[in-house]
């Protein structure tokens, strides 16, 4: 398992632009994981009455919106702790927690080994195996858990789209909670999950301590460029030394009026979870037909692929959809995954359509 | 001097308004430094027009901001790193060097001793003294630099006002340089102070390779809502280790997108320049003209204010005045300052007649 890889991510298509000079506005972005729907137009409205309001600093207590999320989530304001992106908590939990040793099953989103190499922690991979199809097996997992003091998981996982089952959760939840292991799980993707309820970790934070929930308005609600996310526990303790790291003002403004608009549009909400459940749907089965593709079963909005012709790399596939306006993520700067993996992300059907067509096309061509 | 205080700021209506009930929009905010002009209309429309692209990440390396600022500030594009607001940069500075020991000239903006401790800094302070209006003194400043591997200079120095001059600047670079001490040079508010061209540091970054400067669009801009400031070096190798460290995308894409909007709308920086300079004459007139109150001189657009009175404390005065809306700093909690001390901002010409006439009004009841 090689794991001396780079940190790049989708969804930069900045570079695309240079690279190809192709009008950033043209590009069909499926290296990202994002909603299609775009942005809500409450959001957009919300945003644009809070801009003359921001000739004053944020509040620093972020009060409204943790009372918004606390709401959409059912748990108490005090539980919440909110984020520059999920990313920034997850970068507080390690700064605040400095675990000496750190579990991460792979492939997985890779901030967190960053953001734990940062802290100067430890990392012992739990590579999960692809006559799986990369499912978590809780047993297993429990095993490796030995002399470490956290654990990261992703649920549902990025890049796999594999989800923890609730009983595996629980099983894995309970033995942390018998051993101080600090269990930093992100949800980062769960609310495009069909059953979001019964997997998510928001409902166990009473039962346990050493857990933290991460979440981000950035996939689910469209919007990426501003820079949303929380952190969910009871451990208050824990919320303490976070604080006690984070920078003030980190959340700003309109992120923040952004953010309380966009859990009150319901609308958006169901909208989105019946076009991704759709979309996701038709997505899987039109990949499933092309025969040098292997698409691996998904529960949210993204959908790993293995290449199985031996002549095409990741790399290579991902180059040759540029010139068509296609960006897809070459997925082998995963750890744990390699130079036969792409991951493309749930769009609208006309999107959709269009992937697939330009897939087929690249094959025929034989380019 | 008592070093134990905590790092309260100011500007905080949200938790006035909580305790007093009076509407956040009806308070007269004189205890944040902020631009009384509001956000420039260009920045407004920019920010609305960049509402649909937020769907997309920013990019990483925010090339058309930085583009932007290094023609603002005559450097290269390579000089720069953005970051959510000054802030971010400063902890960046702490994080990515972890200088042992630092040297900080108080009273003085209480970020910097944040950070530092965060990042395990011994801290030890130069105390400025009040009868030379807290004047930095550059050769007993270096007299204090023995076994220190960094040095802040706020400049100019937030609460007091004032600025060092380009001499003596150049006298503790040449030091700094000499013993290898990095030199964090915060210019926040300097685009404030009527020619700061001449004692500007950015001109010195080739000069001085220890040498970062950090600004903000914060103060000057008035969007501290916003969050948006940059570090300038000609150190490529610190710029490296910053970004190390950084968090991807810590800037959102509405910042930025106003970033580059406010750079750009030069009527608004004169205009700003002209009402500073007129308004911070007149207001540190009327101040000098009431008997209790002993205003210091200033170079930017905040006044520290000595009370005279020996029967009124600085958290007296800043209570009772909240009732007429008017919110000022109690400068008591920083750092070698007192109970004796309040900072007031400069604002437009209504707002600072408000606050003096509730000023004279408040010792001619006794209250």
């Amino acid at each position: 398992m090689n794991t001396q890889k780079d940190f790049t991510h989708g969804g930069n298509i900045y570079e695309i632009q240079k690279q190809f000079s192709i009008e950033k506005e043209k590009i069909l972005d499926f290296s990202a994981n994002i909603n299609p729907l775009g942005i809500s137009p409450m959001v957009k409205e919300a945003i644009i009455n809070s801009i003359p309001f921001q000739q004053h600093y944020p509040d620093p207590d972020y009060t409204e919106l943790r009372e918004s999320i606390s709401e959409y989530i059912k748990v108490n304001p005090d539980d919440v702790v909110v984020g520059n992106g999920a990313t920034e908590i997850i970068y507080l939990f390690f700064r605040s927690l400095q675990p000496r040793r750190m579990l991460i099953p792979v492939p997985t989103f890779s901030e967190y080994e960053r953001a734990a190499r940062l802290s100067h922690s430890r990392i012992r991979y739990f590579p999960l195996k692809e006559e799986n199809d990369f499912h978590i097996n809780a047993a297993q997992l429990i095993k490796n858990l030995a002399d470490v003091d956290a654990l990261v998981l992703c649920n549902p996982n990025n890049p796999t789209g594999q989800v923890v089952a609730e009983e595996q959760l629980m099983e894995v939840l309970n033995f942390c909670e018998s051993q101080d292991i600090w269990v930093l799980l992100d949800e980062a993707f769960i609310e495009f999950v069909d059953e979001a309820s019964k997997i998510t970790g928001i409902n166990l934070i009473g039962k346990f301590k050493n857990l933290l929930v991460v979440r981000a308005f950035t996939k689910f609600f469209g919007m990426p460029g501003i820079r949303l996310g929380y952190g969910v526990t009871k451990n208050y303790q824990l919320i303490k030394k976070i604080k006690a790291f984070k920078e003030p003002w980190s959340v700003n403004g309109l992120a923040s009026a952004a953010g309380v608009a966009a859990l009150k549009d319901k609308a958006y909400i169901n909208k989105t979870r019946e076009i991704i459940k759709r979309e996701r749907e038709y997505l899987f089965r039109e990949l499933s037909q092309i025969k040098w593709l292997n698409p691996i079963q998904t529960y949210t909005n993204f959908i790993l692929i293995k290449i199985l012709d031996e002549q095409i790399t990741s790399t290579g596939l991902r180059q040759s959809l540029i010139p068509y306006g296609v960006l897809i993520r070459d997925a082998s700067n995963f750890i744990n995954l390699n130079e036969k993996f792409v991951r493309v992300a749930v769009k609208d059907r006309e999107s959709n359509t269009r992937l697939i067509s330009v897939l087929k096309d690249y094959r025929r061509e034989g380019i």
